[in-house]
């Protein structure tokens, strides 16, 4: 029920009645809207002025900010009037992004969208030989480290049109069970077109990724969703448009893109970098469209999602992917191979 | 140059040809896009296995988690073959929530939409007394602590059809002109529609917040934006849709709705709060609509932005602040005053 509430503010606009808020207040009254999810102690509060010991638990969530003991008040007479960090003794207001370190892969998750904001996984030569893992024998889980307001539901996703969109692909994580079943966490998928797209061209386009593995000896891949405006052609603004399913409310935003950053590296401490960046639509895409043509620069997944991929590469350790090798999918092999799969 | 391609990648579908992509790519190539904007340092990266000191600047703004030495790998024979975590060499990719102590609030700013996350203040009627500070003596001023390629800029809202909308108010922070002038921050802004809405009825709502002082002893306010789905009523699918600013290409998102979530102290250490939670659309709203009718349940605003806000502030300790007082504008009067101090 409360989730019908978030559906039904949105529909409160400056011209709606006083019966939908009336109806939210009725069933949800705001007093008893008490969770206490939040087990972060203030006891343990890192203090701004000196260093102070931090559990691992508050370093891989990072804890709220301590309040400050004295605003940094310059100009004022006298002390200052207020203490706005007082606020947080009532909890942080966050975000978290929840992180998740996995056997093959570590997942930083959007608690508004209920999407990942990135997962990020390694491959190698070896880990893609080894074949303990089989996915028949893992299923889709909800996410319980998610507290249950901001996570992504199986029902959410049940006759929403999409396919429950691996970031980190199953077929990546064959070395164990364990590794793959992690993979199923709804906190490593977001909505993504079926026919044409995740079973299609985002497949051939993962293989790619693995294909990597043969030619370098490690290879990193970063993946998450986009949500990018689109310009108008009728009135020329700039919009960002994106579904929300969900069930009984919208709860899981349908990106409108998808990126991969991929480090291929050559396996030397400090050695060299090939960086490739890819942003695909979440959309029917052909076969025939060369993989090179959603190359980006890296720049342009880092303004479009807040986030900072190579920030600490330096330049000269860094290639282009594209060309250091080619950048182009084996559509027909891959297509044989699932074949040859489907028959064993 | 570069904030282009974020528009020209939005523009790159399924069916769009090589030559936009090629642009970028001549325009950019990947490995000229070196920034080494990330001062964290690994040597200071905290182990997840057990405490040490992380300096106030991390704790400030929550360093990465550390690269855990080994997986937590259980059923895997052998050492795991791969290590996700090796990528945080390269840098943390966030996402960092720029936070910003000012005198006066605190705020965390969202790097994807370049709206804050949310704006914390504190008022009392002390503070409100005091007028040191004159906004005719501030400026509009775009926040260098956050990395440009972050950053809301002031030609992003130059003739874009929006106010900058104070999120914390100026008017809540005359006590001194350098908290005035810091509500002057784009950090502190978003895209807000003007007439109708931020110079009218959002003022007048702030304006009741600023009454709340004359009978609580102390009044917090955490503001911040939403960009919440509507039913089509076509499809009968929900979407969320929002405009996104700037010059010379889409930079700030244009929020939906905004949030106010109030916590009115009685000022006893453990004392009482009457909280109250609103969410308005980003839309002109006549006068005569009742304040109460965009009272929502706490969990609506927190479903809606993903974070927390009274995660441990006990049940016994909460009050309803629109059972406690009446939670209605006083457009008139505040008109009046209006009237009277532009006379002066």
């Amino acid at each position: 029920m409360s989730k019908t509430t978030l559906a039904v503010i949105a529909a409160v606009s400056a011209g709606a009645g006083a019966a939908a808020t009336a109806t939210i207040l009725n069933l949800r009254p705001n007093n008893k809207h008490v969770e206490v999810l939040n087990t972060y102690s203030p006891s343990a509060i890192p203090l701004p002025s000196s260093s102070v010991p931090v559990p691992a638990s508050q370093v891989f969530n990072p804890p709220p900010p301590p309040a400050p003991s004295s605003s940094p008040v310059s100009n004022v007479k006298g002390p200052a009037p207020v203490n706005p960090a007082g606020l947080f003794e009532y909890g942080f207001p966050g975000p978290v992004a929840d992180l998740a370190a996995r056997q093959a892969f570590i997942s930083s998750y959007d608690r508004r969208t209920r999407n990942p904001h990135w997962v990020a996984e390694h491959i190698t030569a070896e880990s893609l030989s080894r074949r303990e893992g089989d996915r028949k024998h893992s299923t889709f889980l909800e996410d319980e480290s998610v507290p249950e307001k901001f996570r992504a539901k199986l029902k959410d996703y049940f006759r929403s049109g999409y396919d429950r969109g691996h970031q980190v692909p199953a077929a990546d994580c064959k070395w164990s069970q364990t590794a793959m079943d992690e993979t199923f966490y709804l906190s490593n998928m977001c909505p993504q077109v079926g026919e044409g797209f995740n079973r299609d061209y985002w497949a051939h386009f993962e293989d790619f990724c693995r294909r990597l593995a043969g030619t370098y000896p490690s290879v990193r891949i970063v993946t998450g969703p986009l949500y990018l405006p689109q310009k108008d052609p009728v009135d020329n603004k700039w919009y960002v448009k994106y579904e929300v399913v969900g069930s009984p409310a919208p709860n899981v935003a349908v990106p409108t893109h998808f990126y991969k950053v991929i480090f291929a590296e050559d396996g030397k401490q400090g050695g060299q970098v090939a960086v490739g960046a890819f942003v695909m639509p979440n959309a029917v895409i052909p076969n025939s469209k060369p993989l090179q043509e959603f190359e980006v620069p890296l720049e342009v997944v880092e303004r479009a999602s807040g986030l900072e991929f190579a920030s600490k590469l330096p330049a000269q350790r860094r290639k282009r992917l594209c060309v250091e090798t080619s950048c182009s999918l084996v559509v027909k092999e891959y297509a044989d191979r699932q074949k040859a799969f489907a028959k064993k």
